[in-house]
Formats: C-alpha cells, structure tokens, sequence
C-alpha cells in the first residue's frame, strides 16, 4: 500500500509537488485546501493554467509574454521606441516597469548564456535583438541583466555582436547599485530605479 | 494596464497565489515556470486536481480519503477493527501510519470543534463516530487530536458523547510530554510540567 489513502490524491500531490520549491507535505497541504474549495473553483484553477500554456502568445517584437501579437509596451505610442531595454525575463519588465522611471520598450532574451547550463547565445534572443537594431531608428541599448558572472558574459557577448553589426547606437548598462551577485527581480524599486537612471555607457 | 503583460497570465498567478501561503511572487514563478514544461505535462498538472475533485470518494466507515467507498485500512483483515483511532484530518492518518506504532483504524473527524471559526460538533463527523461504537464491537477509541484548546474541547465532547451513549469502551489520549531527543530546558513550561505530572513508571 502506499503512503497515500488515494492513488487520486497521491497523483495530484506529486503534480504540485513538481513545482520549485514545493515539498511533498506542503503540497498535499495545497492540495487538500483545493479539495475543500467548490467543482467551479477547482476548475478555474486547473482551467487557468492550461489555457495560459495553450493559448499565450510571445510579443513579435520584445519576445515579452502577450495576448496579442504585439505587446501593450511595444503597441503603445507614449513609449519612447528608440530605446530598448534588454532583460532576461518576464519578471524583470514588471519588476522595471513597478519602478515607473523607465518609458522605453523592451527585449526579453528568455534567458542568459550559460556555459554551465548549456545555455548558449542561439538559445536565447539575440539574434531578433540585433535585427531589430539593424532595421529600426534605435539610438539607446540599455544592458539590464543580471549582476552575475552570466549577466557579464551576456553583456559583453551583445556588445560585440552590435559592434561587430556595425549599428550606431549607444549601448549601457544599469548602475551597479544593484548589489553584485543578485537577481533583477528580487531587488528592491528604488535601487532598481536609480540603477536605471545612472546607468553607464558599456566600454569593453 | 495592468502590472502583467498578458490576462491569460495574470489570471493563472491569481490562482496560484489563491493557495494558502503562497504570495504573488511566487505565485508568477511557479506559473512560468510550468509555462516552460511541455503541453503534456501542463495538461497532466491541472487534470490531476480536476479528477481528484471529481472523482474522490470517502471512506463510509471511518471517512479518510479514499478512492473505495472502504479505505484499504478499514478494507484490510490484517487490522484490529476493535480500536478506533479518532483523529482531525487525513495528514494525521498518514503521521500515524508512519509511526509504524499502531495497527488498529482510524476515525476521520475532518475539524475539530471550533467557536472561533464557527465549527460546532455538527460539522464535524462525531454522530458517525458514535454510531460506530453503538454498531460495532469496539474495545478501544483513542483520541489522537491536537494538543490545543481546540483538541482539549473536542476531546472533553466526545469523551461525553461516548459516556451518554452508553457504550462500554476504553477511551484514552495520546500522551503529552517532552518531544523525544528534545533538551529539557528548550521544553515549554506547561509541556514540561505535565510530562512531571504525567510522568510514567520507569521500567529497564
């Protein structure tokens, strides 16, 4: 017999219990919560997440997480569209767009090289970022990525590769007034706000 | 706008964060991070709390989670049916059963008697207890609820409830005292004053 009463409930707690971060007890806890909520509600819950992976769609421009094929930032003319702003997530545009000082647009890279993770420049979106610079009227590259050895690489990779296309634009990085070694989306808005502000210029 | 890019995602971290004790923000971690497994998976992760919803059954005799209408222990003929283990939830089944220490049933109250949160003796399966000890040949009820002054109560209830019944059976509690490989110093006082005046002769 297992250590379960249900073969059910043993299912959907190993289904919550995939999640990061969620260990077996916590999530038969979150599962036997959901147990005690109404039919409709348990649908919605299960329903939001497969209709988000079936039905979302990626900004054709910024890669960012949308309904539409363009994203609200990029489909939006109060945005300042010469500039854009490189990140690596989803997480770090809500985390740049919360401290409310940046009216760019963005490019999402999905990622960060990583010769550890196996995570090379083709894995992630430079390729789109290097042809948006090549067609539009960009004037400002803004490197906002992770303070992380990765981060630098990434950096330093995007900077030869805009070099090397021959584009004239200005190319910065956020101030290093996030401290070294953090997440962009864990740091607090004014440090991440000002780290915009006193941005650098990126010199090799 | 609204903080996220995309409805379909904000609508999934809304859910998310419905669970008990898990914040927005990680709530947004944990959706784009299934939003990276593949479609089957995904499908997999909300089938199983969907089905579990649907398709769970409760023991009819001691009401655990089940998916029979008899769980495998009250099914089994390995167990003593003649002592009856009344405990709050299905967690503490599973606690018990780890133990390796107890090979008699269960009774699954399902709460415990609670003014502060409006559970009264009616919400919680006490009559079926009752029943069962009036039916069956029971020996033995042991209360395995929590040590609070929701336990306490509850405990205090049923014991009556049996004694009004008119059922000749032993009723007992699990033992309170210090936690095994605890220090003594680190044990609260009303913990430790009980284990004293609780205390048990000592046999080598």
């Amino acid at each position: 017999m297992s250590d379960y009463p249900s073969i059910l409930l043993e299912q959907a707690v190993n289904q919550m219990a995939s999640l990061p971060g969620v260990g077996r007890r916590t999530a038969l806890r979150l599962v036997l919560h959901l147990l005690r909520q109404s039919d409709h509600d348990v649908e919605a819950f299960s329903t939001a997440f497969t209709r988000l992976k079936k039905e979302v769609l990626y900004c054709r421009e910024c890669h960012n997480i949308s309904d539409s094929e363009l994203c609200p930032i990029c489909a939006s003319t109060r945005r300042d569209h010469t500039t854009i702003c490189v990140v690596e997530n989803v997480q770090d545009v809500m985390s740049i767009e919360n401290t409310g000082q940046y009216n760019g647009v963005y490019h999402v890279l999905g990622g960060i090289i990583s010769p550890m993770e196996g995570i090379g420049p083709k894995d992630i979106e430079i390729d789109s970022l290097i042809e948006r610079l090549t067609k539009g009227d960009i004037q400002e590259v803004i490197l906002a990525l992770p303070t992380t050895m990765e981060g630098d690489t990434t950096n330093f990779y995007i900077f030869r590769r805009i070099q090397n296309a021959g584009v004239d634009v200005r190319i910065s990085q956020i101030a290093r007034g996030v401290a070294v070694g953090n997440q962009i989306e864990y740091t607090d808005e004014l440090t991440l706000g000002r780290s915009i502000v006193n941005r650098i210029e990126f010199k090799a």
